[in-house]
């Protein structure tokens, strides 16, 4: 019988695995250099919960992995971690404010499998709570250059914000009953073009002055609109800290998240796919009965920075392979590791006995730079010949002296 | 409308996040030091995966998270990790052997909740696929030593070899059609003793002298059953790398899976629970398609140590919180916490312009050391006043000098 991977799920083979967590070190490294502390949620919810109006609605369960439990209770797989945040903060006033939290965890969607698209992924989550002013934006855009700088990947971050947005909209004579729809069109920009949105708005009785201003991305209302201030605030300060560059105002982008009230921002790699986005959420946690509490978040797609970074090689920690010959040197072997790793070295031994040749194609496929000998010779001299599969150098090593060695 | 966490699962909030990540960060730092790689799978299976027989069984069905797709897909929520890393190994022959892997993931299981015992709950699996010798036993063991006293926690290994005790149940008289009864009345000693154990063996007509002879600790076959070589080879690596002593025979062991085929571990805290066992199954990865592949593997339970370490205050690794007083010297701590973060300094400043005593409150309750209180006056003399939480000491130090007294 043959098993394989469920529909739309993937295993990650080890070389991907790595890469994978890379990525994850590298966003939590960075979370917690701002101090945001870790949160976690189980991956099972109650579905009355993912299926609250303003975040999934009764329609998420065609979009999600929904079952009963043996007792009948109705669950759910999560589909983002934003919501079991949202219960969390609201549940727990204790948590103090304001409150950072990182969560890096695998969520679930029923979609078509399609490339890019898995039904099982993991995001990498910060969002803070309690902070109203654009100090937190800045945090988060500050977070997202320092990862994708450290990961190596060319990106870019528009941002916009909703009240902005809004404004723009009633401007341009949006009916205020139309401008979730008017919404609902540009963000389709990316997908159907401007002559799709165009029809769109049409077909919705939408005045189609109000994409003309967006397509200019020069909003002239840019001084008296609602959220304005905040835009221009954020510029100044990212300005200050020399991260404008990395940042763009795009009055095209909505984001298809009904319950975003205020800055919304998307990050994607040059010519590439999205990768990351997010936005202010200052109503949610109210509506999950907690108190009124501004909340602002950004969400990293994990599995696409790996398929961006696809073929990176990393670096080995392994330091070196030792190769024993013979039953003595083998057990000589598993000293000289187990000495090392206690100096922090990390090292792997030949567990099988085999033959030098086979031994050094394993360390080679496994990327380690250097593996040890140790023959009969060279325990006589208590000694090991390193040799660098690089360059494919080798020279003796006095075993006393091995860790120093490796540790230059 | 109130929510709640699934019944059996729960949120870590952050203090015991922040134990659970660190045990998490210890287990894989040795898991790489001796040259694992981490492999993922999905927590999705399909259901003739998990009811695969030798591992689940049809009856599992009672004992997990079942459930059936859109399109009538029977699937369920993986109850270990080594069932999925079997169908892994069985099917991709170019991982090469030895293939020394590890997995940290949630697995679930419908068990009846109650004390530490939870739906879904955390695995550090490592299993080494390709050697026969007793060189992998060690590596299992040696990383177990190092874990668990990196985290601080007393412990014990218990050590059993399921062909010894088969050969002492055979010897004892025991039909070899009542070998099984045999090692599941045993398994059960810790829950019911000895008594009971007599009672379930009198119950099956198991003849008690298996369970006297066990009970004795010294089986009087060692030197002529199977296993019993394996027993003394491992413990004479163990002694000669001075491991002997976290190590135990324990004759007793049998250990409920029916897949092992050699030597079993259990590993219990002091006076405490099982936190972690395994042991070797030579046969699985062929029932699964594979090659025949001998394998053997140890699992800790993350929850179990989060719960033995439950109340151990960690190190923040935020080294210090900025306190600014007014508009000006906000923009300006933002600078110096952007400067020290580049660093490689930890840093966190107030976002909501609070006084002085609440980001005092606030920084101490996160366990941050230092603040820095940024004035007008120390805006003027380009200097920060570092007051340290825990000794009431407070000096004044020069911007410039910052990162160079932080990181002392």
């Amino acid at each position: 019988m043959k098993y394989s991977t469920v529909r739309g799920m993937r295993d990650f083979l080890p070389e991907k695995a790595e890469l994978k967590r890379w990525v994850e070190q590298v966003c939590e490294k960075w979370f917690k250099a701002y101090g945001f502390v870790p949160l976690q949620t189980p991956a099972v919810e109650e579905f009355k919960l993912l299926a609250k109006k303003g975040s999934g609605g009764e329609a998420i369960k065609d979009e999600i992995y929904y079952f009963k439990d043996k007792s009948g209770r109705e669950l759910g797989l999560r589909f983002d971690l934003t919501v079991p945040t949202a219960r969390v903060v609201a549940e727990n006033q204790q948590l103090g404010r304001p409150f950072k939290r990182y969560q890096i965890g695998r969520v679930y969607r029923y979609d078509r499998p399609q490339k890019q698209r898995y039904r099982e992924f993991t995001q990498a989550d910060i969002d803070v709570f309690g902070v109203s002013g654009i100090e937190a934006e800045f945090e988060l855009l500050a977070i997202s250059v320092r990862i994708l700088q450290e990961l190596g990947i060319e990106f870019k971050i528009r941002v916009n914000n909703r009240k902005l947005l809004e404004d723009i909209a009633l401007e341009s004579g949006v009916k205020k009953d139309k401008v979730k729809n008017a919404f609902r069109a540009i963000d389709k920009l990316d997908k159907i073009g401007w002559e799709g949105v165009e029809e769109e708005l049409k077909k919705e009785k939408i005045p189609i002055e109000f994409m003309q201003t967006v397509k200019k991305n020069n909003a002239s209302c840019l001084s008296n609109c609602r959220g304005a201030e905040e835009i221009e605030e954020l510029f100044s300060l990212l300005k200050e800290q020399k991260l404008n560059k990395f940042v763009e105002l795009d009055l095209t982008l909505a984001r298809g998240l009904e319950y975003y009230t205020g800055t919304v921002f998307e990050i994607a790699s040059e010519n590439g796919p999205s990768i990351g986005g997010g936005g202010r959420y200052d109503k949610l946690i109210e509506a999950y009965g907690g108190q009124a509490t501004p909340a602002i978040g950004i969400s990293f797609g994990v599995d696409r920075l790996v398929d961006v970074l696809q073929g990176k090689k990393l670096e080995s920690s392994l330091k070196i392979f030792i190769i024993p010959l013979g039953d003595k040197a083998g057990k000589e072997a598993i000293g000289i590791a187990e000495e090392l790793r206690s100096k922090g070295i990390n090292v792997e031994t030949d567990l099988i006995g085999r033959g030098i040749s086979k031994n050094i194609a394993y360390a080679d496929r496994k990327g380690i730079q250097l593996v040890g000998i140790l023959g009969e010779d060279e325990l006589k001299k208590k000694e090991i010949t390193v040799k660098d599969l690089k360059t494919g150098k080798q020279k003796s090593v006095s075993l006393k002296k091995l860790s120093e060695f490796l540790k230059q």
